[in-house]
């Protein structure tokens, strides 16, 4: 991760791209290459979705590149590491979501 | 992030979640996680964007977090390692955007 | 709509937002409603999304409303008439997805 | 509003879409239409989203007619009028954001 975030701060650099990448544009780019993944999905069923035809499966990994790539981008911009930000935010959800009360159930936290 | 990846899946397994973590509903979960970023932008100035306090930041590294564990539960779902695909990507890139054309500018490729 | 429309003009100039509501922050400000529709399907089935309990239809009715409201401001502050770019659409769709092509088929037209 | 969306019915009957048309499908479909607008003003500032070129407003129009398109037939599928829905909120908005409160300020309502 940090070598591909060191490998972004350059593409935009080269490019003088930081004048346009706030992180409210960044975050727009972001929302637009996850609705990109979305579309794949949007009418297929959800066994469909889990077994994609290798061709949908590339046009999704194109996606999800593009898509952690902007996020790798904005979270450079803030100043905050992705991998960190994750792992703290697992430990709150580890807490949230008890094994004893979250098993085999898709509620909110609040819910449960 | 395969420590990240492998966290989540344990997580996933111990939880029974799996059944409702079909690509198609990762996906769905994690446009809502992207757009809980947004939600904190939508309002602001570019130049506010980027000086958030530490109030709001703290609460973006939060989303930011969300976002990396759907993006990366998605792309284990799927079988896709997501940091190879953002580099693959990025060579793509290199090649659509070449810095004589894109320095300073904000076109798609199509209109370079 | 047009009375819809002419409530939200005045609405935002009682409260002097119309400073807030450029197009670009109108957009991110509908997606995240959109987003909020989406956190009440994301790990519902097909079939569970058409038999909504009357509580969560409840709070979906209030976000298709808050859907609307922004669509509805940032077409106006586009001088767009929603209505009529909805209708041209449609007459468009026709012509994309023939009866005999599309009937059954849920593809893309450029895969038809 | 109305005709628009005993038109949809007719169009989704015709080609026989009503079983792709859940309400989870239909909210996918909705977002990645937004999204289409977004991307049209992620990398404007605000002032250039307030005066598009006719080019780009012809294309943001297309986009606001197919997430209307989206909106009116969700909120069939689900016994909503998408209208009501708004009016409604309205009067919510109204308590919530008090003229004398909310005047020149970008809040939620929760903050104020």
């Amino acid at each position: 991760m940090d070598k591909l975030i060191e490998k972004l701060r350059t593409f935009a650099k080269e490019r003088d791209w930081d004048k346009f990448h706030s992180p409210k544009n960044l975050a727009m780019a972001l929302i637009v290459e996850v609705s990109e993944i979305i579309e794949h999905f949007q009418w297929l069923t959800e066994d469909q979705s889990r077994n994609l035809d290798q061709k949908t499966l590339a046009k999704v990994k194109e996606e999800i590149g593009d898509t952690l790539i902007y996020l790798a981008r904005l979270a450079d911009q803030l100043g905050i590491d992705p991998i960190l930000a994750a792992n703290e935010k697992m430990k709150k959800n580890a807490d949230k979501y008890p094994v004893g009360k979250a098993k085999g159930v898709a509620k909110k936290y609040t819910e449960l």
